[in-house]
């Protein structure tokens, strides 16, 4: 992490991009761990691959964190990847800017997962 | 990142604690982004903080992303905190495991954004 300055773009190779995906989803996984021990707070990370394959980290239940956001309508901080080159590309006290958008949804969803045990 | 070895547990001075979050989550947004960009996949962080206030990031659509996993239903890659603890404890062949379990849910819902421009 940090060692050497990568330049942020997708990895052609495939196998070094899969080494890394794996790596560095770990890694993401790791720091969010981390984050909701050290500061108490609730997270879920949702991955999907170049594939569409899933891969999901939830610090306590993933469902109830999606029901809690779900239900949450006031302003808030909302990134997306502009932002974060953005902010990278800015000063730090642009960090804690908030983006804007307006939207009203409705979706209804069912689903089943069904994983195996081999741990 | 990574300077001094700290031990992960909450943080107990107030002050503290709030500092350590916003530069972890933003340290945590960039890692998703860089993920994203690097790895070409789709990623959705959302960070409840110890108050419930909401923190997002989408490296594309939040709705997008949310709605590809509740349509989602083959067994995948789920970790918590507990997988973490042991993973980070255990040997690196463990990274990969599944952690296993066996839910179907359905559940409406509805909600307005309303954020404020003030980049």
């Amino acid at each position: 992490m940090g060692r050497k300055k990568i330049q942020i773009a997708r990895i052609m190779d495939e196998r070094n991009r899969h080494v890394t995906f794996t790596k560095r989803k770990f890694g993401l996984m790791k720091k969010a761990y981390e984050l909701s021990v050290l500061c108490d707070c609730e997270i879920a990370l949702i991955i999907f691959n170049s594939t569409n394959k899933l891969f999901q980290y939830a610090s306590t239940d993933m469902d109830k964190v999606l029901l809690k956001y779900t239900e949450y309508n006031e302003p808030h901080e909302s990134r997306t990847n502009s932002d974060i080159v953005d902010v990278s590309e800015r000063t730090p006290h642009t960090h804690t800017h908030t983006h804007t958008h307006t939207h009203t949804h409705t979706h209804t969803h069912t689903h089943t997962h069904t994983h195996t045990q081999n741990s």
